[in-house]
């Protein structure tokens, strides 16, 4: 890995990012053709947030955040770290001081495959953070590393400036220049779910409104009253 | 496995399920002599919810919700859910529309093996859910499964028609011909812990009430102070 | 292991714990030299609890709590009970009736690496809970273990007296004799972030205040611009 | 569960589960409509075993292997014995002692969802196990369990006198009553494979064999140059 | 994800990834300045093996093969299949047929992040194996994925044509740009670590090579004689 | 936790040791009242090894193994090196370099909590390892540890010069005071394992031997045929 801080990366329109946001992490891994899903190992660390921004992308050794205090000075408003390591580690390199910067600086959240600690702070200062765990253990800076280089969580690459969307459901990311295709995906989707809800509200089923029923038959699918039904003893 | 949907499967009384709920999943669990809970692995996504109910059991495979939507139909007031895969799979095969179907036919809730995503909503609708994980990854509908046919989950058996019971402590299940002598013992177990939590209020200890006593000399542990205890150095 | 419970240990002044507490986990264990903490293994069963005191250490048999019984009478005002067993298991050897009996006794909470049960009356009773997991499966009473005894948790060591301190991020613990120490230096770390936070809060960064520019320097780390910045393809 | 020990099960025969072992576990549970597998947490000791044989079920409690030797009494020659636990435990509750006694009476090999030990031992007389792990960590006889009621594992439940099969790709089963209808059916499938194994060994491909291209042309998967091919950047 | 097989790819000079491979996975990864190992998840399925070629890539759905019969197509001699999944899944997707088919094209071996089955005759073929996990259970054909994407395992990147080598140690990977620098690197570490390893073999530590003493005192590290260390009590 | 390399430490006295180690893991951890064992996920790179030692011990931060070379120049003749993290990670911070220079001065092995690399090499000097798993990514040697202070891995304390057996079952340690009394009582182990072995051979049951019948008695077992055993349907 070059270590090294790359500068001035272009970001996806916090405008856009903003209005996928709403949409939530489900809609938008859909409208971007199932893609960008960072995976269920990183959760948030407190329930009922939901922010996105753009990507500052970290590099970190194991066990030190030396490169955590690099990015910040690269982030601006409507950024979200977004943090990983050589190896896994669930070390604490990042608390309540780290946000209080980014906060300072207009970031929307943190995005780590590692761990965090301060985690009541955080959450009384309101700052969404999305990681693998908690933990006390405090980190080193001692290990060079890198910011806004690409970066693969969850077997998903994230560039810098590519638009992160994050809530109960987890991470997605859309890459930067498939932020406005995938808005408009967004909304198209919703739309189409709009009338599929109202559709189930009134009692319709998802076997007629998508048309499975011929895909169980097709399939072998058989439908066998619970009286005759013999299951191997 | 035989590619099927078992129809008219009878169901445990739910006036009798109702009360079961009622008693929580660890007095049920103890009720029906420590059998019937599925396990650590199955929790709530969001805690504080209380459930009970029918089972209808679904068999996915993993990556797809096929077998969910064919289970939708087999539902009435009452019943919860069931689902699992043939192998460990994580992915969302439930959201918010599913739930919304399932609630306009009086389901009461979701287990599974698997994941679940749109969780914000689920919250939002109160639609009481256990699982596996959280995830926002989208499931086929392209491969078939079973409906009402016996399933396992953490080593305990589940047919249709069973009660399950939900709540903080995970998932248990009572056989449908179960029900009516577990309810029972759970009443009686009810009223000894009554007892036994007063007199714990009052301050006797469980080591007189639950005659520990005995058992701890006769397994050779002695008491020895603090000043006179040597371990190895 | 010998099977003995150890009677009459002194413990750590609850004054001097109530102030360490105070500071929360992550402090106290930078504050202790960045040792004392059990690992991310161990979380609070609900968020939002932040407890202290002195631990009564128990060694169970896997799906026994016959020694949690035992330790209870050893239990006084401030204490904290630290449950682990001779190998992993997550049985619910804990529950509302043992809280029950520990609170009458002024017991501060429960820190286990095993599991615990009816959660939704812990927090009822607000409880403090940090466990490695929730599991409905009763225990037995049968196989002797130790109480009082020196145990290992995550690669830390607990002696019954010891200073025990939990919050959101988990468990940390201060020998009984470091107290002290450790107090001072917590309150000499506090005041410390708090003037770093002053001026993090103000737009200083966090290269400057802990003069990491001359560490990413010395370690070869270059600041490239994105447009010339040539990754491997 | 009951507290019972099963006696006088019926098998199934042994001239058809050797053969049925001849076929490996892969071949097997295809042939059995893919069920029976025990999931990818139940591996051998070490590689290169293969066994077969009738099921002489265990449960027992965590920690605790009294019931196993309740077990031994009830094996005879041909049988396997399976072993599972009220919850998860790696504890070492077989070894080279049980192994000794179950070889003199014919028994074929185990299986368990918990630890072994004296693993060099057990390799040293061939005696076949498959596990969760190696543990030296021993086990009580305190606490009752049940030999031979239906247990499951990995989803599957598994009743005394079914056919065993395991091998390096780990241990399924065949009800008892299926056992001839499987046989059949991993004879037919062994053929259909010998015939697929010459065609591509001569260089056909599985795309053509098994009529894949339609399945990917109807599923919208185009061919693309790799000149042509964009990704998103 | 776009459903695509993309043919043609260039691929990494085979003279050149056979020389990478012998220098083995550590020294490779070394040599690429500390990137490229897909993790230590990915293990070999027998010990002893060591192979090199060019990667062709596949991304599957979980409990699905249908892509791995499409690019056995795209495969010639020198190829290193390499299996990754939508989300993690255990399924013994590959086996001896695609194994042999692979074999007659001259692949040199699977990576996979999913499950493999038939490990005795893989073995038995000397083909080599690196996988998550051995599972039995089958997979279908019938939902699409990609072939000859770049895809991500434990945070690489693998595109189409990249130089994988694989041994006890794991798999890594070797930009099909970066070969010939990689190449250059790992020689003249080969030659460093043949003097360093005779020094060691001389006597000589690790401390005075590596001039690790000044690190130690700069670090404040102290050495005290075993009769004064004071630890805390 | 201080910065410190111990020296001078005191060890268990070889001959006692060795005499030890022949009796395998599980037959010491049985010896020393069933106490030691460091748990079943501390595992033999490859089968077949057994070895004994005195401790030496070592503390590393995450990713750095600068003081496993400190620890080097503290090895001796008959010592094993025990290396543990402040927090997991399984980078290979050992491999055949540093195995070079422990066994130039005749240490015996290596356990760990972490990772090592050059497996085969490993396997070919017949140095053993005993560890948490196998990653070739690489470490650096930049932060402090300790040296010969105590250690906890899998809850159990490990002093330097106490004494170390290894083999297939995993890792047990004795305190060095402990040794002659551990030495004794598995000589009496073995020699009534012995006596054991030959009845159970003769087809006596553990039953009988061991008295089991009276405690299934008395927990409530009954003996029920096949035919008259009803399970709950």
């Amino acid at each position: 890995m070059k270590k090294v801080v790359v500068t001035g990366c272009p970001r996806a329109k916090l405008a856009a990012v903003d209005e996928l946001a709403s949409f939530g992490v489900a809609t938008v891994h859909e409208a971007a053709g199932r893609t960008g899903y960072l995976g269920p190992a990183i959760r948030p660390v407190y329930l009922g947030a939901r922010t996105g921004g753009t990507a500052v992308t970290v590099v970190c050794w194991p066990g030190d955040n030396l490169m955590i205090h690099a990015a910040v000075e690269q982030c601006q408003t409507g950024d979200i770290l977004v943090v990983t390591t050589t190896s896994a580690n669930m070390d604490g390199s990042f608390g309540e001081l780290l946000a209080t910067s980014l906060q300072q600086r207009g970031v929307r959240g943190l995005v780590t495959t590692g761990g965090v600690r301060d985690v009541a702070e955080l959450n009384a200062m309101s700052f969404p953070v999305f990681c693998a765990g908690v933990s006390a253990q405090g980190t080193v800076k001692a290990t060079p590393g890198a910011v806004n280089i690409p970066v693969s969580i969850g077997g998903t690459r994230i560039c810098p400036g590519d638009a992160i969307v994050a809530d109960d459901d987890g991470v997605t990311v859309v890459a930067r220049t498939e932020v406005a295709a995938t808005l408009a995906a967004a909304r198209a989707r919703c739309d189409k779910e709009n009338a599929t809800r109202a559709a189930l509200s009134n009692g319709q089923l998802g076997l007629d409104i998508y048309g499975l029923r011929e895909i169980l038959a097709a399939q072998g699918v058989e439908y066998v009253d619970f009286g005759s039904y013999q299951e191997p003893p």
